[in-house]
């Protein structure tokens, strides 16, 4: 690995720069224990520390060093810098840097820059009504939430993407760095423009230990890790040592040499017009985890050891000896030299920081919404498929959208805020006229055969939906707008990554001064109903339910039942902010039910009766209702059952596009009220619900409602295998054939009228089982038919 | 990378191997695209030919040279092997080799090894009714399901530790390769001891394309190819090329060289001693995608591209020339050289390869369930803590479970059969005393500093919860024993793992040759209710609602609510085969309920009345329900509330320890009848119900029970913070004193009745919240209060 030699500081500066570095430790040991006597005017006594120390030392030194470096070289050259904090539990760190700089006090007035300020920094931090040990979105300057683990150098390259000026500086927690998220994020390289991008620094803090073992990348030995990194296409920078002065020149050197490499980078691609992939820098830091705190507690090493990690010094309330070390090295900052009597933090430790938005803590990309443009979109119902009778003609919905598609990237060409990610679908999932308009970044070899594929372009393709998602929530997090296309049963693969979003999202509404940013836009296009080929492994409708578990003010889920309703459900998430919107539709061709117009008020309303499809004459015995593409065609093809062999049957059908209106009002913004639910699925009557995913979900948003008792939900009871798509329904009983008899089963009276009827349904799906059991297709009467308007 | 320029192949061998070759790739083409003239006896026509094309060729060809030239190594050195296809849809490969050595007929006698079998093996591959298109638990040899793309290698290292003869050839896919799971996994190799532990062979099957785009690690460059396999501690050996006679020379020439350098560091560790960390090898085989395939269609090049991924000659129904193609290319393979007139292979194909269980079909390894043995115990009952009187006592669960898994541990050491997993959590989790008997397996470099760290142990922590999750399915799939300890919300990280190994469980359990297999144990001990210093990001406990839409006969979950229940309930499930347990309990010291004989009761029933804590005289006015241990505290804090200001209120106490009890008996195997939950719940009275997670899960589960309109549900609301453990309850709605609020509210005439109690329920709520923002920690009353038996 290379390493500096120079020695670029001045003796001013390296005080200047140590100084800083003091008072930052200084601010985040406070956070971990104290709750008053935040100067140390007197003798530390138990009741000035908190009853409960919850914090982290063991980074924070580290992280500490690293944000005041920095802050020179973009005090030096001018460069706008966001800091990721990837190591767990750095927020004692990241608040006190942005205390020291102003932001903390610009954003939260009553943590002001004085020592009631101080009082008030320390006892908030990790304490009840407080912040997390995190950064957090409480946390100036951050778009990373700390907590789980393995999501900091996506998160770094989504947001420098299309922001050609922005350096993302990364900290990788050497912990984090062993997670699969991690692993391979460091991939990312190969899809990074030197041209139309900014640059990430990752930083590989490596202070050798997790919680109670020390790392991977941490033991393997430097040539091992020179090789790996090398091996990742980047150029390592090795800076290590324990001794301040020596790590200080050392950092300050190569992070010249670092920054010279990425301006040299750019400038070769922007100017001479480069196109071979460069190698950009990456530092290992590897200095003692907990640095600068105690050596030894109770006889063992703590400075340089896992035991650093949380609370190094514990107990100290209620031991004397502990409260003597615990001020002791809190004194050994030399907390006089770096802050006024009054708290605030003496001029020649932060008069050399940038100032305003050059700030860490104010760059206005951290607090994306601020700068955020509404997408260019075009009139979606120009895109709209012709339907003069409903289920006469068929559409690919997402080859139509990838239309509408195409044209949103075209007409936000010059913006560059919008991108289209998945992982090696989004050809699959026939969205391919987007290649009319655009390509698919790709930095690495480009061979002759290659098709779509060159250095710049707004499709984004990895075969790893961590690093898809964590570029997404990077991108997003930092303005701009986006939409993931990803196959439905794989979406699962991050949905631990969903959840802390989630969380994000659901954090930042509260926060006056975060902005909305533009909502997380799924596509899930291939899904558990049209696994013809792959099986029972790709068969799993359930990322609906884990989503429906977040706050009600984030997540939408829709059904579009075809692909005019899809274009304007689609246009609808592309304008929204600061959701999760879910949208699931099959790829394959389908019927079209609704003309554009009609799609877009159902899109609107998100459920409604389907007159043209009901005969129920205000009164219906029995209601069949559909959520999803495939359910709602076997819920027309069994009302046209009952109406060719029951006509005095009243059947009306009901279409349920946006999920969350069968959820109480009460429950979620967009639910309906008892009344309109009760006037569409009444309060007596069988309802046939028949579902795109796990029944229980209907059950769960819909279980205090009035006709709740009398609601029969069909949908995926998990029973898959590699088939047709009829022979899916008929093995989860959703086919046409035992929806009618789920009818027949439950409106009084209809028992022994119709079993003739029910005999015929069970018949034929006998005859269906044995003719693709030997042809290998479905019946062509299934293949083919189609709705009568009548 | 190395390279062999060994040839070591006589012209006989060469053509032995490759007669085999191109047996497995006709057999493998006739899969995908014949239901009938299996032996091409005459011209192909339409009807011959399936009516939906459905497979995928691309990785095929490379899949089925490699298990030729494995076999060729297992039949010289008798050396056991498993073999994991790690590239999606390479079925059609694997299917072919096993029915060529044998495996495949005895298996499933009606594909027999003529003509008839033959017929019916192309038949039912991606048919209806017949074989999916990846490897799966239907496919003898398999330990891995290719569906979901990236644990392959995780596997493989799970199925050798403890199994000292055994190789796992692992065939990794480029494109498999991008994702985060894979992408750590390699760091496996620091966990592996070659004394105790067979040896993984990754192959990197380097075909250079995905569905839609060329792979990252295709388009790196050697060199860093190179670097970043050394960098992950392996010796990378490089075999490439598309003339067939040639890449047989240097495969078998490499693959000679890459077992002797096993063999050699095998016996190193265990001859010599050597503990240092070995280089094991790793190959890079780059063939072309589709290889002997197509090499145009419609004037596109075909093989060596992505458009050989699917199926390459598309139409070939309907489409005559395609036909011709068709038969063209599987006459290619000189079907007449490979297959007698009868349909059997031709004996000089064959008569080479291994017999009985060195098949890699039939390797017993395979079919973890046959090596199967079970768990030694201690008896749980001897580590109960002992409790004379309801809730005076409190004990670390986790701690106590500890002390039984460390003799768990010892009693099985001499088999070898049981490991701990986790996160680097194991003794956050206060499992610390598992570390008087064993140690964690590391061989990257140990520091004096070190605790528990050796070259061979029985815990093993990474920092992956894929990584940890990918080695537990690979050691039970082969049939040992082991628990995963994680954080409640971080196990969502593997939710799409767990998802494959439930659809591998069930679909197992299907086949009358796969013998059922130890269950997979999760213990998730840092919940939802105690991230006092973790915050929002660590709580999530919809991990159970994930697992319960999996199949009622796989998932199990557990809510114990004190330390000898969970001791029960540990026994038990480390005792049980094929399902997946999930057990949820704090880890901090909380009260003990039950003496160890009540426990063992309790959880075997799995719910229960507390009539020791109950008043209701078998005839309630409220029923006061928890599962979880949280909740169980505080429902019992509540009875107490209730008994002490209204003690004429009848209260029936319940507790639920087996979650799927709730559930109809028609739904689940362990439901209760209703006649069951009607005596327990009552049908009329109000239920309050105290649940440790997301409460719609409890809904979702009972909403078919007759009391159900009158259940009410309190749990977590998705709302959380750093915070103290009293809190987060009273943020939820679920402390102490809104659950008495709630029995006010519900139970007829009380509301008048106990307005003043209701008052005071609210003051308490609201002098807690003052004082803990003041205090930072939790009143003293709620801190110490003890139930009061009377």
């Amino acid at each position: 690995m290379l390493v500096s030699d120079a020695a670029p500081l001045t003796q001013d500066e390296l005080g200047c720069i140590d100084a800083y570095w003091r008072a930052a430790n200084y601010l985040s040991v406070g956070q971990i224990y104290l709750m008053d006597n935040p100067l140390l005017r007197e003798r530390l006594r138990p009741e000035h520390v908190k009853p409960r120390l919850l914090g982290h030392w063991g980074t924070t030194p580290g992280l500490n060093f690293l944000y005041a470096h920095l802050n020179r070289i973009i005090q030096d050259r001018r460069q706008p810098m966001i800091y990721v904090t990837g190591p767990g539990h750095g927020a004692p760190g990241i608040v006190a840097n942005t205390w020291l700089e102003g932001t903390y006090s610009e954003t939260y007035p009553s943590v002001s820059r004085d020592e009631l300020g101080m009082r008030r920094l320390f006892t908030q931090f990790s304490f009840p009504g407080g912040v997390p040990s995190h950064a957090a979105p409480e946390t100036p300057g951050s778009i990373h939430e700390g907590g789980e683990l393995g999501y900091s150098l996506a998160h770094a390259y989504g947001a420098v993407f299309d922001n050609p000026r922005l350096v993302a500086a990364c900290v990788i927690g050497d912990g984090e760095a062993e997670t699969g998220a991690l692993a391979t994020s460091w991939h990312s390289n190969k899809f990074l423009d030197p041209v139309g991008d900014g640059a990430v620094l990752p930083i590989l803090h490596l202070n050798g230990y997790k919680i109670a073992n020390p790392t991977v990348l941490a033991r393997i030995g430097d040539d091992e890790l020179e090789e790996l990194l090398r091996g990742y296409g980047y150029e390592p920078y090795l800076v290590e040592g324990s001794d301040p002065p020596a790590v200080h020149q050392r950092l300050a050197g190569t992070l010249d040499e670092v920054f010279d490499k990425i301006t040299a980078i750019q400038l070769r691609a922007r100017v001479d017009g480069e196109t071979r992939r460069p190698r950009w820098p990456v530092i290992v830091f590897r200095t003692p985890k907990g640095w600068t705190g105690p050596k030894e507690v109770n006889g063992q090493p703590v400075e340089g050891t896992w035991r650093a990690h949380q609370v190094p010094l514990p107990d100290v309330r209620s031991t004397p000896a502990r409260l003597v070390a615990l001020e002791r090295w809190m004194r050994s900052y030399r907390p006089d030299e770096l802050f006024l009597s009054s708290g605030a933090p003496r001029t020649e430790i932060v008069d050399w920081l940038p100032r305003g938005d050059l700030r860490m803590g104010a760059n206005p990309h951290a607090n994306g919404g601020r700068l955020t443009r509404d997408l260019e979109l075009p009139d979606f119902r120009e895109y709209g498929v012709k339907v003069v009778a409903a289920g006469e003609t068929s559409a690919e919905p997402t080859r139509v959208l990838g239309a509408w598609l195409r044209d949103v990237i075209r007409a936000n060409e010059s913006h560059r805020n919008f991108r289209l990610v998945g992982p090696d679908e989004t050809d699959s999932n026939r969205l391919s006229a987007v290649y009319e308009a655009t390509d698919k970044v790709w930095r690495a070899r480009i061979e002759p055969v290659d098709e779509h594929l060159a250095p710049q372009g707004r499709v984004m393709e990895i075969l790893s939906e961590h690093t898809c998602q964590g570029w997404l929530e990077g991108y997003l997090l930092t303005g701009r707008h986006a939409l993931f296309n990803c196959y439905e049963a794989f979406v699962h693969i991050v949905d631990s990554m969903v959840n802390q979003h989630a969380k994000w999202l659901k954090v930042s509404r509260e926060l006056r001064w975060r902005m909305p940013i533009p909502s997380l836009n799924y596509l899930l296009t291939s899904h558990v109903w049209r696994q013809d080929h792959n099986g029972f492994s790709h068969q799993d409708p359930g990322f609906i339910d884990h989503v429906a578990n977040k706050s009600a003010d984030i997540v939408r889920v829709y059904l579009p039942p075809d692909t005019n309703t899809l274009l304007s459900v689609a246009d609808h998430c592309l304008r929204s902010r600061h959701y999760i919107n879910v949208i699931v539709i099959d790829k394959h061709a389908g019927p079209n039910w609704l003309d554009i117009d009609a799609a877009a008020l159902h899109s609107a309303r998100g459920l409604g009766i389907w007159e043209w499809a009901s005969n129920d004459k205000g009164d219906p015995d029995v209601v069949l209702a559909a959520a999803g593409d495939i359910p709602t065609t076997e819920i027309l093809a069994a009302a046209d059952l009952l109406r060719r062999h029951l006509p005095e049957l009243r059947v009306r059908v009901v279409n349920v596009v946006d999920l969350m209106r069968l959820q109480p009002a009460g429950e979620h913004p967009h639910g309906l009220t008892d009344a309109e639910f009760d006037a569409i699925f009444t309060t007596d009557r069988p309802v046939i619900f028949a579902y795109h995913g796990y029944p229980t979900l209907i059950h769960r948003l819909t279980y205090r409602r009035h006709g709740h008792e009398h609601l029969h939900v069909r949908g995926f009871k998990e029973k898959g295998t590699t088939t047709t798509p009829f022979d899916m329904l008929v093995m989860n009983d959703m086919d046409r054939f035992h929806l009618v008899m789920d009818v027949i089963d439950r409106v009084p009276g209809l028992a022994r009228r119709a079993a003739g009827l029910r005999q015929q349904m069970v018949d034929r799906r006998t005859r269906h089982s044995e003719y693709i059991r030997r042809a290998g297709e479905d019946l062509p009467e299934i293949r083919d038919w189609r709705w009568q308007a009548r």
